[in-house]
């Protein structure tokens, strides 16, 4: 009798050294991809309702209306899209290399034109009020971030989607990409950190901070959100059998006799 | 003629499947631990130095100068102790693996004891003169830190120092391990990074801050340090190269007859 189930592809009948795309703990990796978007969802609502709710709105105008719109590009932008697109090649695993490839330039570059929009804000609301621009460690470190991103970026472009790199430069430079990629991300949920931090106690003094008032809570539980959202992140995009396998059509074909 | 580097082992002779320990970039990564060790020391000497320069010091009596010791002893513990531990399987690599496993250990277990004076310190401070505890995003983070550290040790040295974990845990436990390892890492270094921001806009404020004073300017430069200090040790973990292999003595021999 039949199994009810064909495979579509007789395995055995492949080249030996083919590589059939399996991954092990696929429903895993889904459900914990509903845990990333959950939690960037939720840190972008959370976000948002502390700078509108408690911090006068947005407006584009100088004022501390326009420097709310820092901290929400800022964890839009360098947080949730940064966050999915180092995940791209993990979740759109079946589809063709190219087009993932593509996916993940244009939200990387949509995530850094929301990071520099958001330096805008800041800049512009400091010149217009006469507050010094980068002395605090958050500035330091958020304007190393964002120039690395943008670096890697350009990098990135220029060796993978762009046809001049050869084969070993692509293959060389992938693992530092990797890395390089991480480290800028931890950077910039760090970075999120010591600015929630600095605009909590410019807002409202340590006293009234230290007596648990809502906004000081809804912001630190946006924080831990942040570092969840990198942890979880971080433990996809590094977990080795969830890495994207070349599909059947990118193989090399075997031309040796044997 | 004889070459003038004779090997010890003649490879060839060797069963197949034998991994004879190999470190490509040796040289490499040897600088690259000597950055990370002066990194390190540069930290220490910078939180000592602005404790016992602009914040009068050190003692033990509920006073500021107990607070002192936090910065202190965080940045010796959680950070560079830490770090060092992360390392030992790579730089110990010829070393007998027990023995390596106890210094892991033990780094671990010092720079906890360490992290838990630290947090007695600030705790004791703030109980003397009348602060509320636990209420910054600081503290928040950097005490699931330190209680996801203590957990992570027990686990560590119960699966892998004690005789009763079977071979395929352990086999199992080490990526999540691993992982855990360096996230926790990450997360001290960002929680470091919090309190540098807190404690300057505590003692100093923001006025004062952005006119870029040598404390300022010192505190940011230390918390670059410490950023840099997490990469270079996150990098020299995770590549796949330098990890250690295990030593002649320690492969399985194959009983096989083929």
């Amino acid at each position: 009798m039949e199994p009810a189930h064909k495979p579509l592809v007789d395995e055995d009948s492949l080249p030996s050294g083919y590589a059939y795309p399996r991954t092990p703990g696929m429903s895993v990796l889904l459900a914990l991809l509903g845990v990333v978007e959950v939690l960037g969802v939720a840190a972008i609502a959370m976000v948002c309702y502390w700078a509108a709710h408690y911090r006068g709105g947005f407006a584009w105008d100088g004022s501390g209306q326009q420097f709310n719109w820092h901290p929400v590009l800022m964890v839009v932008g360098l947080v949730f899209l940064y966050g999915n697109a180092i995940l791209t090649y993990r979740v759109f695993r079946d589809q063709v290399k190219f087009g993932v490839k593509i996916l993940h330039a244009v939200l990387q570059m949509t995530a850094l034109i929301l990071s520099i929009m958001a330096l805008v804000a800041t800049f512009d609301f400091h010149n217009a009020n006469g507050i010094a621009n980068m002395y605090s460690l958050h500035s330091w470190v958020g304007l190393t971030a964002v120039i690395l991103f943008a670096l890697q970026w350009v990098l990135g472009v220029s060796t993978y989607l762009l046809p001049f790199a050869r084969r070993w430069i692509r293959t060389w430079f992938m693992p530092y990409h990797r890395f390089l990629g991480l480290i800028i991300f931890g950077m910039s949920i760090a970075t999120c950190l010591m600015g929630l931090t600095e605009k909590l106690l410019f807002s409202m003094d340590a006293d009234t901070y230290s007596t648990f008032p809502p906004e000081g809570i809804l912001v630190n539980c946006l924080g831990l959100i942040l570092v969840l959202f990198g942890g979880f992140v971080g433990f996809i995009a590094t977990k080795e059998e969830w890495k994207r396998q070349p599909l059947a059509e990118e193989q090399p074909i075997n031309m040796s006799i044997e």
